[in-house]
């Protein structure tokens, strides 16, 4: 048992009374997780405390070098009061995945995923239960030695937030819009897109926000070499149904090993249909377009689970996919995905980690 | 006249004793700038006080998706007491163009000078006076908007940190050791290379620890697309004499426009150099080394000034420069650049500001 002290709230907030207008991300639960590093004492002084700012050194290293990282998962309500967490041992592999690349000391695995079952049901009162609602789970870490020179820090702190979220797309399963980004890169390999740190948000901003001045809702990423293969859309990784061959882009370094995209290879390969994880270049999709071969198209991610994508615009070709609807591939992943991860199904694979 | 608030501490701390153990941006002066940035009402409450920690919301978009950015600039102590900065109207340009790319609401340049001004005037106590010592000056702006879902953030904090330092690299102009790193890619062309974004330096810290344990001071970047074209080393833009010739990586997207760099280069063409800003490539150098012509290699940067390469190494050549001591364009260079930036000789550029 790991020694985690709990400091209960005096004064619970009020919980959202119309769980249909949570929205992604902006309320948040009674108390959070702090974990610190210091170097030469290692990680130390696990606890929940109340949830509220906390006093940051302004020459504190993440505001100027972005030394930060993140995982993002989420605790569902099953019908019958359950709660449930996603493959989260997934989450902190990456997690300390992500600590390797930018320097960060890894973690016990183990402490997180005791402290995180601690802190969601102390807090387990705010998991709404609104059809694809959930807790969402935000754990992260930032440098927090105040010092200019550039460096690795020399302390850290680790924090997990809970936020009370309604769909990331509030339009749900409606297929979205996407064009193929031609001028802004997202990260090439040796670079840090296969992790999880705050540069690569930041540096993805730009584009997302001429793609929702022209009514669309991401970009599709190309690699930053060629220009030419796919790699991710948004923050979500993406699949092509071509012909009876579900395509996604192999991790070749530049793009995130999303813990979704990971389980819909799984979850498609036990349903007998042909996977491939390899170089796909937005020629060979709209190739496939013209060819009559492109099924479906679809993102995976936490947030959003399963994201069709009606629309896909590189340059002036404009194709639209499956009519614009949701395809029967994203259908049955989309449905049997959350049927595991909301307790409503089996759980042949072994996902699903019950909190109480 | 801008409307600047100012809060004195009402406990100055204790100024540094001994001006030659300064270290780098590890000292803090007395008080600290802060505007602050809300939608619909733009930036406002342009205010100094005492310096200490800010109380920042967990959920703080800087934490999570680095969008942040900083610049670097120095307040100098003349001879006579005079205190200048050294073209700090380029500093203030170029924080604009890093809020441009990283969706940053931008700023009024003469209230960043004239706020500046302030500050440092304040806190002029703190300008130390040891040789090549001087007030390391930190403006920089974080996202706080408390929100997960990945957008722009509606709300920023900018700051001024002011730090009393002394050489960047203690070991002052004595040349150092850097190798060509073949594995990291710091930035490619369509990313945020160009601009002083967090994300740029977290990225870079996995290179630079690695050369740290090989006793090797830095790593030079290669480009990110053919892996073959110098862009920039660690923190700082690169210069190279081949014959009569100094060469520069120009300026294509993925390398910062330091200020330093664009002195240099008008310093060199007063004097009647030849200086080009061109693509040069590692195999380039490696020819102009074993034809000799490679007569100096220095980085150029705020923090450094000048920082002469002794040793270059590429794969298994190791290119000894200028038998490992500083060379004459350096040489000059670094007593030219800091005799105007102390006051001490006349600033036919017109690039020292006063501050009083």
């Amino acid at each position: 048992m790991y020694d985690v002290k709990v400091e209960r709230t005096s004064a619970p907030k009020q919980k959202p009374l119309d769980e249909s207008k949570l929205g992604f991300g902006t309320i948040f639960t009674d108390h959070m997780l702090m974990i610190e590093y210091d170097k030469g004492q290692g990680w130390h002084d696990a606890r929940i405390v109340p949830y509220g700012p906390i006093a940051m050194d302004p020459a504190a290293m993440c505001l100027h070098y972005g030394q930060e990282i993140f995982e993002g998962m989420k605790a569902y309500r099953g019908d019958d009061g359950s709660v449930y967490l996603f493959r989260p041992q997934e989450n902190f592999k990456r997690l300390n995945s992500s600590c390797e690349r930018m320097c960060i000391p890894q973690m016990d695995e183990e402490l997180l995923l005791e402290s995180l079952k601690m802190l969601v049901e102390l807090d387990s009162g705010w998991i709404p239960a609104a059809k694809d609602s959930s807790l969402y789970i935000r754990p992260f870490i930032i440098a927090t030695e105040p010092k200019l020179g550039v460096k690795s820090s020399d302390s850290y702190l680790y924090m997990v937030l809970l936020s009370p979220s309604g769909p990331y797309y509030p339009s749900g399963l409606d297929p979205v819009k996407i064009y193929v980004e031609q001028s802004y890169v997202r990260s090439v390999r040796g670079g840090t897109g296969m992790v999880k740190t705050g540069g690569n948000y930041a540096a993805a901003l730009k584009a997302q926000d001429e793609a929702h001045e022209q009514d669309y809702s991401q970009v599709l990423w190309l690699d930053g070499v060629e220009r030419k293969y796919i790699e991710e859309v948004g923050a979500m990784n993406m699949f092509f149904v071509l012909g009876d061959e579900v395509v996604t882009p192999a991790l070749l370094g530049s793009i995130l090993p999303g813990i979704t995209r990971k389980s819909v290879i799984e979850m498609l390969r036990s349903w007998g249909m042909k996977v491939s994880e390899r170089r796909i270049s937005i020629d060979e999709v709209a190739e496939a377009y013209k060819n009559g071969q492109l099924k479906e198209a679809f993102g995976t991610g936490t947030a959003a689970v399963i994201s069709p994508v009606g629309e896909l615009k590189h340059g002036d070709l404009v194709m639209t996919i499956n009519g614009g609807k949701i395809g029967p591939v994203s259908q049955r992943l989309y449905d049997a995905l959350t049927a595991i991860q909301w307790g409503r199904a089996e759980d042949p694979f072994g996902w699903r980690v019950k909190v109480k």
